[in-house]
């Protein structure tokens, strides 16, 4: 965690706490699906799923103009957004003990949409972290498709990550249980790709996905 | 979505709401991670992910009796909690046309623990979501790991469901373009199981892991 806020102490699990960017980084560089927290209007707790990456030192979410998240956002609402990637599982010799190998990502903080003269190089960021070398293959947004976009900006300031990894940890007394222990490790992986039935000509397929990260 | 509550209406992208319960209980089989959306005692959002597993007609939610989101949830807070499965990329012939595969659910309500007699039973239910025929191997928890561990159930009331499937869906103007155009599959898969460090005697590997759901 980089602040010392109330909010970011890592009061659960503390050995988990991971105080360095570069971890943070890499799990916001690795996660597609960020999950935004926000009150609606009555203040109780809203919780979407909206494509995220990472920008610098800022985490861009994608989102419509007309949705009520980004209005909400816009207006300034406190929000929390979430990564988590989902690693493994851990076989331990008790279920007390079984657990999931995962890392995740809390970040706080006050979104602000990005201003129209901005949006097609925060849009060109978020699509080159997803689709490295897709964006210049591809005609440029039109106007109306830009206004329909909101692109909103929270920066990385307040933020906890936490990383489970390793080996079940059993107590000593339940190391003769007669039962496997270990992890299994979960993998993400394209699977073969599915063209469009309406493709035309023989365009050549994007070789550069085999590189794309998936989270 | 089942209730007509201001909540649960779909604004955004309605044409890719499921009004089915099946939908909802598919996405909450196959997910094993909820991201859980409360207020802190200052009304700010806050998203934890945990473990999460459909019982029935309620959703489980693992945790430690000593977070603060038990202690929060516990207490009567309103939560949202959201699980999200991403299943590929839409590579349309636009940056605006290109999005993601994805199933998500959204539940609304009040999370109550789960009784102490009844946490054994909720637990196993858990453990069987996750690991199927894992339990009946592993020791029964003691009395100190039972008053360690947190489950909170949540009636599955009040819910939403989104699903994104499907082709790109370009307007006949980009149909020409030079791109290749399609969907991306993602699947997860488990690693090669990686043994614990300290494991003793030579104890069957859980086969029945192979049809261990992932999510």
């Amino acid at each position: 965690m980089t602040s010392e806020s109330q909010r970011t102490l890592i009061r659960r699990l503390p050995e988990k706490a991971v105080d360095d960017l570069a971890a943070l980084h890499e799990i916001l560089d690795a996660a597609r699906v960020a999950h935004v927290g926000f009150t609606d209007e009555a203040g109780r707790p809203v919780v979407m799923p909206t494509g995220a990456a990472r920008d610098g030192d800022r985490l861009l979410l994608h989102g419509s103009t007309g949705s009520r998240m980004f209005r909400r956002l816009a207006g300034g609402a406190e929000v929390c957004v979430t990564l988590t990637l989902l690693d493994g599982l851990v076989l331990a010799r008790s279920a007390f003990e079984s657990s999931m190998h995962y890392r995740s990502a809390v970040v706080f903080g006050v979104a602000t949409p990005v201003p129209g003269e901005e949006k097609v190089a925060a849009l060109r960021a978020m699509s080159e972290a997803w689709m490295p070398g897709r964006w210049d293959t591809l005609r440029p947004p039109n106007p109306r498709e830009l206004a329909a976009t909101a692109v909103l900006s929270l920066p990385l300031d307040e933020w906890s990550v936490k990383v489970s990894d390793g080996p079940p940890e059993d107590p000593d007394e339940d190391l003769d249980a007669p039962v496997w222990a270990g992890t299994l490790p979960i993998r993400s992986t394209y699977g073969p790709p599915v063209p469009a039935p309406d493709l035309r000509g023989n365009p050549r397929f994007p070789s550069e996905s085999a590189g794309w990260s998936i989270g």
